[in-house]
């Protein structure tokens, strides 16, 4: 008897045929439209997965288009903050959909921050094999960042993110009004991923973003609308290209997280908010990118100048105790590490980042403290 | 200001440019050649998931081969049984996998029968956003069925697989000598899937059974590997042209399970092995199918013929009270319902089925006790 041997041909696709490509909508007064998006794309029912704290507003107002739409909804309230990406809130967000015995034309519309879009999104990308998710994003940091791409996740105790699938969207609906309300350091923190993707890939954008710090802070809605659309539309375009991080060229959007990792972990999660570790994150990239003659002290004042000006720090706080060995200890330890070799992506001019390898300790502490 | 959307074309291939083909691999003493498989493939770690109860035997074959081929290897042993299909279990593996440090080159190996395939199929889809899997199933049904096709999951307390994820493996080992200890229940059980891929897509493959029902039941190596062979290739050839259940083709590894979600669930799980509920639900769905005018006795009684040869019943077994009214009750609730509406794959002939909708309760329950 000799091994057999079956070959399971199966297309590059994963859901054959099926168009996964979607709209990301930026505006005002959107809320209430997602109702009839939901409608159009043949959903039935919603599950809304929303935060507490804005599931009397924000969510109520998802909730009241989806029911004018025709379509029944049913909401299910987590906790504020990041302690709900947890296997037990996934647990208890299953179990509810069970309970509600959703279908296939279930759709489940994420409202919320980053939390609740990362959560949600792993329980409609888990239940049943996967059900249509809608990221309808309220704050800065979700509507430019977290909510497209598709990368869906809870945390463990050992570190963030580390379970999780790709699960792309149906739909993104950002209603910039929901901007209004925000906490100030909240609304701020999210300029810091605003700010990169002008580095990494527009420097045009930079430029406008320069111009523009005084109309984004006084929260001019049209301001508002230009740098959501501008950074959602250049974040899809590096999704577009490498959609599961597979060729290399979604590692561009980590421009500043190799440092903002190793200060969130070394100062403590919560310590800092994400965006303000990856504004002192790229400020240290920039100022290691000039240890290394790649750019010069003119780029490193541009970009400070502009976090500064958005409300942003260039260095950690004082009074957040950072030794350079633990911030180094945290990097060598990081996925973005390869065999121990530390790797970053540095600025070669505004607008454009490269991947470097094999950069020494002695200059990445250099430019931790300098 | 006006609304903006912006469009994001995603391919209709997740992973793109990514070949997902894969081998299923039939034959004998291949336990020991994961090692080799995973290595060519670029594994450079892996983690071996298994049964208590083939941990010292069957995966420790399978961590000589890896630790020969060069490979780090590491192994989580999980429960025997169906309730380590869990939530709670899903999160100790995770936690594993973080503590292990475990990259994008180390590979899960998922070595026992369904509920490690489905359970360590789940974690490595979710892991990480996704480690490569390997199948090696150790059980009849494992290496006809639920190795293949990329279905992986875990049960809530609401229903089985109701959590879970596509996530195809990068290979599937079935080596045949790991049926030779198998207890002699879970043994037969496993035919039952065999004999429905003759029913439903392969007349000869269901003549051979017929002839090789003595063989088979003798363990025979030869027949047994012919056996799984020829219904991997089944499954695969269904998978591949509906890989997510979406053209509704995938549909026909359904028949007599209908039948056998309502009997599992009315007698309570584990009172009936699947294997024995589906048989009993394609004994009950060529007699509906009888009852509608689409096949006749003959098509019954050769069917009945080859299970009861086999081992398998075709009708509850006394003393498991299962009246109609519970079972219409749980067919209604059926994923398989549309709409409240029963619909049933059944027979033509040997060797094709047909989905056939609108079917009346009087049938269906003239069917569960005719």
């Amino acid at each position: 008897m000799t091994v057999a041997t079956i070959r399971v041909h199966l297309p590059t696709s994963a859901p054959s045929a099926i168009d996964r490509s979607y709209d990301i909508t930026v505006g005002r007064g959107l809320l209430p439209t997602v109702g009839a998006a939901v409608k159009a794309a043949g959903g039935r029912r919603a599950v809304v997965i929303t935060d507490a704290a804005i599931a009397a507003t924000h969510a109520a107002a998802v909730e009241i288009g989806l029911r004018s739409a025709g379509i029944e909804a049913t909401a299910l309230i987590v906790r504020s903050g990041e302690g709900s990406k947890s296997i037990t809130e996934a647990g208890r967000l299953w179990d509810a959909l069970a309970e509600h015995a959703v279908d296939r034309r279930t759709h489940v519309i994420a409202v919320g921050g980053g939390v609740v879009g990362d959560l949600a999104g792993f329980v409609a990308a888990t239940f049943g094999r996967g059900l249509a998710c809608w990221q309808v994003p309220t704050t800065v940091v979700a509507q430019v960042d977290s909510a497209i791409g598709g990368k869906t996740g809870i945390n463990l105790t050992a570190g963030k993110n580390l379970v999780g699938a790709f699960w792309q969207p149906h739909g993104v609906i950002a209603d910039i009004d929901t901007l209004a309300t925000l906490p100030a350091r909240e609304f701020v923190s999210g300029f810091a991923e605003v700010v990169k993707y002008g580095m990494i890939l527009d420097a045009a954008f930079f430029s406008w973003l320069e111009d523009n710090v005084g109309p984004l802070m006084a929260r001019d809605p049209a301001a508002l609308a230009h740098a959501v659309e501008r950074s959602a539309a250049l974040k899809a375009g590096v999704v577009e290209q490498d959609e599961r991080e597979l060729t290399g060229l979604r590692a561009v959007l980590n421009y500043g997280h190799t440092f903002a990792h190793a200060y969130e972990t070394a100062a403590g999660y919560g310590t800092l908010l994400h965006g303000e570790a990856v504004a002192i994150g790229m400020a240290r990239a920039a100022r290691l990118a000039r240890d290394l003659g790649r750019v010069s002290d003119d780029l490193i004042a541009r970009q400070d100048q502009l976090l500064l000006g958005l409300g942003l720090p260039v260095e950690p706080p004082p009074g957040v105790d950072l030794p350079a060995e633990a911030l180094l200890e945290v990097m060598a330890r990081d996925k973005k590490a390869v065999g121990g070799e530390l790797r970053f992506v540095l600025p070669a001019r505004i607008g454009h980042v490269e991947l470097v390898e094999g950069v020494s300790t002695l200059l990445v502490r250099r430019a931790l403290v300098g």
